[in-house]
């Protein structure tokens, strides 16, 4: 038996992207409220996370409207805590493969382990090509890493997803990461001299080297989860476009 | 059944040190390597871990020497995976509650947490005072936002460790950061002015306000499988020190 559970996330958020992708996978019954990140709401900071930080999540107690949250109910925060608890609550998910199982346990530091490499790898070179002025040459330095990590296709290692058919929390986070990747690198959108996300954009789209990347981003663009998820009109309207385009030198 | 156990790792390594009170804490049969990372040998890179990192942990496999690594083991790094890893092949461990019981998904994600505050505000604080000419203050100021989430030896949150008797993985990773932190500041070793690392190191010992802290680092100190695996004449010997000390201004 599952308790009540509320999300507090953004549309924009690849963090809170994952973890409503992972609820989504789990079949949890859950409510979203959408939280205005420039005009946070005082009892988000008041009643569910101190830090003011997306995404949280509350846990049980009683039903409430989600802007009025129960001092009963667990607040979780944390993005990647989240994920790790959502796979616990529901088991037959598939996010972690069940830990009984002889091999479950290499299989489970295999997502955790491309998890991190997403996280420490990707995500800052993603980031800084958007904000900070770095190359975007830096996003494909990433990919190298990561791609000996990802679904290959050869036998024994089938895919489309990380561990095959099963989509996991390492799928999860992936797919967060790689559309955004994707979609502001073809629209040339980041603090990159002009042309340049353009032209990463077309190696990873046709290079031999990133075949590899693009059958994997594409088997996790085309999941249900992700797709309901993923808000591309929200995050690529001229606001935001402006705001990214302003950070250019 | 549990297969052979090898762990790579480093004596004066923070990361290496929590996987390896992990593996005493779970009574894991290990044959532990230290790795000389000045003068790293070939195989480890070519055979055990491809960048070069500790830890790094070998599992299953016929038995080998450590120098001598079998392609059919699995190869498993980044110290946070293997810290879920151990958690996982060893359920019994109380590293992690087990998941089944009601609050324990609550539990696991109180562990998780914390963690990943020690990781992400801690680490990095002590990091920069030892090496990058930061403040000690920013030391504090990290304890400062973990300290609500240690034990507090109130009814309900008993301790002595995060979460009351049994010693989880949280409490690993704490005891190979906060001893560090402490050794460092109470011989004003880091790349901070002479004197300012005692002079936070008095306020963490005497202030009122870090009477929480105090006792959380004074349990994890004590643990058995803390001492037996921290080598501190070997972190604070002249050659080590001289080495931090020369990064001062």
């Amino acid at each position: 038996m599952t308790h009540q559970i509320t999300l507090y996330t953004s549309k924009t958020s690849p963090y809170g992207h994952y973890v409503e992708i992972a609820l989504r996978e789990a079949k949890a019954e859950y409510t979203r409220f959408e939280v205005d990140l420039l005009n946070k709401p005082s009892w988000f900071t008041e009643k569910v996370n101190p830090t003011g930080q997306i995404p949280g999540l509350t846990y049980g107690g009683p039903p409430t409207a989600p802007d009025a949250p129960s001092p009963a109910s667990h607040k979780l925060t944390e993005s990647l805590v989240l994920l790790e608890f959502i796979a616990d609550i529901f088991p037959a998910s598939g996010l972690l493969p069940r830990p009984t199982a002889d091999l479950a346990p290499i299989h489970r530091a295999r997502v955790r382990f491309f998890i991190t490499l997403v996280s420490t790898k990707l995500s800052p070179a993603f980031s800084n090509a958007l904000l900070h002025r770095a190359s975007p040459r830096d996003i494909l330095a990433a990919i190298d890493e990561l791609q000996p990590y990802m679904p290959s296709g050869e036998p024994g290692d089938k895919g489309p997803f990380l561990l095959g058919e099963a989509f996991s929390n390492a799928d999860a986070v992936a797919a967060a990461n790689f559309i955004r990747v994707d979609g502001c690198l073809r629209r040339d959108l980041g603090s990159f001299p002009e042309g340049k996300g353009r032209e990463t954009y077309e190696i990873l789209r046709t290079s031999e080297q990133y075949a590899r990347y693009r059958a994997y981003l594409s088997a996790l663009a085309e999941r249900e989860s992700v797709k309901a998820t993923f808000h591309e009109e929200l995050l690529f309207e001229p606001n935001n476009m402006q705001y990214i385009l302003s950070k250019r030198a």
